[in-house]
Order: C-alpha cells, then sequence, then structure tokens
C-alpha cells in the first residue's frame, strides 16, 4: 500500500578507496524512495534546487515514484561531500551546503495526506512531527534521526517519537538517546519513549529489531566487495519500510506480526547490502525484484540452522 | 566423542566495571576443556606450578576432565592480569607471567594419543604441531593462534596450519594473516593454507563459519549484562569442538555436514554467552545442559524467519 518518504534529497560528492564521483544523486530521500519502490507504491516530499537534473527526476519516476511533493525552489541543491577510510567504516565530511534544504519546509500534497504508511527521513524533528499531524490516516508511521538532533535538540526529538509506531537509528545513536551502553537496555528505554517497534542499525553487522516482547537479530551481507556505503542505511530503511506496506501491517497488530516483522529487517539488510555494490544509487538502474528474491533466499541460507 | 585439548592453564586477574577479582583460575585450556565437557569427555594437557590449587583441579574432574596431562612443574603457574574498558570491547594486559608456562613442552600420555578429537589451544605454532604429529588417529584437528605469531613466527604458523582442519581466529587476526580486510576474501586466501573449515570470531557481533562452498552467520548473544568477558572465545571453542566431536564429525566428508557446522557455531556462541555472565570460570560451576539447550532454542527463535 502507498507510502509517503519525506527526507533530503541531495547531491554528494563521494571518494572511497575505489574511486571518486564529484557529484551524484543522493540524499535520505531518495535512497529510502528507490529502495521502497521495489516492494510498494512510493511518493516522495523533499525540495531541490533549479540545478537539478531532469535525468534525476527521471530515474525516480522510472521506479514509478510520484514526484508531486518533490518542490522546486530557486537556487541550488543541498550538497554534501565525503571521504570513506580505507576500510571504509568511517568518513570524513568535507563539504555540507544546506542550499535550499536550510528553508525545508515540507508541504504535503491533499492526495497524500490519506496515505497508509508514512517514513520520516532524517531531518529535523519538529518538521517531521509536523508532517506527522497531517497524517491522521496513517496505520504505520516510522524514521530515522541523527546524533545531532539529539544532541541539539531533544525535547523536540521526544516529543516527536511519541508519535511513531517504529524508530531506526544506528547503534551510537541508540546509547546516546537512551543513555545506555548496553543495548538490550538501551532499546527497553527508547521504546518507553514511544516506538513499540525499534531497530537498531550495526552497519556491516547487520540490525536488531526490538519490540517489547521479543528480538530479532540480523546480520550483515558479507559483500565480495563494498564499493560504496553511502546511503545504505537509508536504503535499510526502504526495504524495511517498503516491505511492511506490501504485506499491510497495521501499528495496532504490528506486534503479533513477527515473521513478518523479521521478513522487514531481513529485506532491508538485502537492499542495503545491494546499495554498496555500486557508486550511489547506480545499483537501482538495473536492479530487479528477481535479484532482491534471490539475496533474501541466501540470508535464509547462511543464517538457517 | 574423546576430546584432548591443549593450551594454557592460567591465574587471573580482571578488573571490569562490575567489580576485581585478584585472582582466579584462567587460561585458555581451562575455558575451552570447561566448555567442551558439557558435550563430549575431555581430556587436557597443561602445565601448572606448584601453586595450583586443589580445588582448581577438583573443579576440572567434577567435570569429567581428564587431568592425567596436566603436569606440575616446580614454580609459578603462568600469571595474568588485565583490566576492561567501560564498554568492555577493549582490555588492556597490565601483568603477564609466564612463569612455568615458558618452558611448556606438551608431553602427550600415551592413552590420549589415540584420541580422535584433538583442539590446538593458542600456543607457539612449532609446539601445536609437535602435538598434531603424535596424534596419529585425530579424525578431525583444529586450533586457535594469536597476533603475536602471526607476527614473530608467521613461517612457523603456517606450517603448522597445514595439518589442521579447521582454524578458529578472530577478524583483526583473520584480516592480519591474510592480509585482505574484506573478510570473505581474507577467509579464501586463509583457507587455502591448509584449514577448510574457518570461524572468524567478531566478538560481541558474533561468528562466521566459511568453508569453500557456502558460508555461515552467527549473531552474539544479547546479554542484559555482559559481566566479564575472559575466556568467552574460549568457550566459544570449546562449545564448538565439542559439539562437533559429540556428533562423531570426520575431517574427511566434514564439509558435507553443513547443518552440523552450522549447530556447532551456533553451540559456542551459547558457550561464550554463558561464560560472560560470571567472573572467569564461576558460571560453569552452575552451568547445567538444559540451560545450554533452552539458549540454543533463543537463538533459533532471534534468528529464523
Amino acid at each position: 500500500m502507498s507510502l509517503v518518504v519525506i527526507g533530503s534529497v541531495a547531491y554528494d560528492g563521494v571518494q572511497t578507496p575505489h574511486g571518486s564521483v564529484d557529484r551524484m544523486l543522493g540524499g535520505s530521500c531518495t535512497y529510502i524512495a528507490l529502495s521502497a519502490s521495489y516492494f510498494t507504491p512510493v511518493s516522495i516530499v523533499g525540495v531541490v534546487g533549479d540545478d537539478f537534473a531532469e535525468e534525476d527526476v527521471e530515474l525516480l519516476t522510472s521506479r514509478k515514484i510520484g514526484v508531486e511533493g518533490l518542490e522546486r525552489v530557486p537556487g541550488k541543491t543541498f550538497f554534501w561531500k565525503g571521504v570513506y577510510s580505507d576500510d571504509m567504516n568511517d568518513r570524513t565530511t568535507l563539504v555540507t551546503d544546506l542550499n535550499v534544504f536550510a528553508d525545508f519546509d515540507p508541504k504535503l500534497p491533499e492526495a497524500y495526506k490519506t496515505a497508509p504508511y508514512l517514513f520520516l527521513g532524517n531531518i529535523q524533528p519538529t518538521l517531521q512531527k509536523g508532517v506527522r499531524d497531517q497524517m491522521t490516516k496513517a496505520r504505520l508511521v516510522g524514521g530515522d534521526t541523527m546524533n545531532l538532533w539529539i544532541d541539539i535538540a531533544r525535547p523536540a526529538l521526544l516529543e516527536t517519537l511519541r508519535g511513531w509506531d517504529f524508530l531506526l537509528i544506528n547503534d551510537g545513536e541508540a546509547r546516546m538517546l537512551s543513555g545506555e551502553s548496553n543495548l538490550r537496555k538501551a532499546a527497553a528505554k527508547i521504546m518507553e519513549m514511544g516506538p513499540k517497534i525499534l531497530v537498531i542499525k550495526r552497519g556491516e553487522y547487520g540490525a536488531i529489531l526490538f519490540t517489547p516482547d521479543y528480538h530479532f537479530i540480523a546480520p550483515g551481507y558479507l559483500l565480495q566487495q563494498v564499493f560504496d556505503p553511502t546511503g545504505a542505511g537509508d536504503c535499510f530503511a526502504g526495504g524495511f519500510m517498503g516491505y511492511l506496506a506490501s504485506q499491510g501491517i497495521d501499528a495496532a497488530d504490528a506486534g503479533k506480526h513477527r515473521m513478518e516483522l523479521f521478513r522487514a529487517v531481513i529485506h532491508g539488510s538485502v537492499m542495503g547490502s545491494f546499495c554498496c555494490e555500486q557508486f550511489g544509487v547506480d545499483r537501482f538502474r538495473t536492479l530487479t525484484r528477481q535479484e532482491i528474491d534471490a539475496r533474501f533466499q541466501e540470508f535464509k541460507d547462511f543464517t538457517g540452522f
């Protein structure tokens, strides 16, 4: 069922041990939407400048992503540039030009407001809350945040989280948000903040899903080569949310859909792994649903005992 | 079936965020043997000084561990002391007094030489090879090594590894031994060195088993509290090898026993997790096979999808 995704649409410059690209399509909203589009119909809300290329819009629409909510304003599109360490486990930001994204004020097209699924990519918590409050018909709502908001906007973030059914964050952020270094204890504290489903991403080590009643641990896929990890976490989010939307999962009884939640985590891991195989969004130019299903089966093979 | 374990028997001083113990039973051989003893009959080969306490021998014999090969010589038992970081992911060695272990020359009792299973704990590679060469009837042989031997005794280590069916090392050691940062590539190189079964331990993130034909990824158990991680890797080894011995797995067709190998990794993870729940070997004073089987089932529950 229909999913609305909000977040950044950007251009990225990336340098990895395998090469560098000066400018390529990026942004959390872009990655989440492309990834989720393999599972469910997606529409996006974002803002770009007048430099945004028509071919980048076309990549989105080629995946049937609704772009009515992609606002174009005078100025330049958000630009980020970073360089990865040799083992790709660390990255250093070289440039963050917010440009038109600095004044992003998400405008929901009327047609979006009745969509049953909403994913709030990592933007300022009060903006996330503003969007969430307009989606009164949503059956399942969740999103992402980052260390910056945990640090400088904690009260607003806590108020925002109260309205979410699930939260996806990485392990460092989970520790920071909860003040607990042990992940089980951290998860218990975060679930008291609102979201009754919590996914803690652990980079190459996979992800853990927590509910108040059980947890599920998924390992990361072992790639022969990580080409470019940019966007992998967002592709995880897209696979996770896209799969739940495709299964029609409701917040009210999500906890009962244990296997669907577990499979959503695996689909997230599958999509994150594909993302790393080429620079930026390039893998999504050729990726097929058959390849996704085959990798899902691989996960079964290397985790079942 | 009967398993012989060789390695260090020691006293440890340990400081963790949960407390400190000045002197407690430790050593790789001790942890491996205690852990494996839940699955199969175990005999040990090691050396201790005249300060070695009778109650520590009794802990071993209470688990039916054969101590005929535990040599007592004049002098002091190997002593190690270390302190863990707040998150327990790092430790600093404060004291390493090799004492009688400095001249360890493993002497295999005659009765041991026909045992079908042999685990070579982390000692000097030439000593490991000497023992392995005496065990001409062994059906499955493997062991452990460390960064020190990879660094200062690489030729001897490579010669030793040629006679092993499996190798257990951690991810940092696998990268160091192979010269490859990507784990799949590292594993392929290491399997060319001899062992056709490779287990790469990843601390709290679990372990990966590789054979030339497939791999298996097991997550680490999420403990509510890690009390003391000392010995967890050795307990993993004991659970892994003990389970394989209990199933009568042969090196000749080990690769065909895919599910047994996968379950051996899970039993290793189960035993490593119990080890962390109390200081030193204390958890093994009360641990039962029923608790082990229950945790094995937990692994099924939080990894199956």
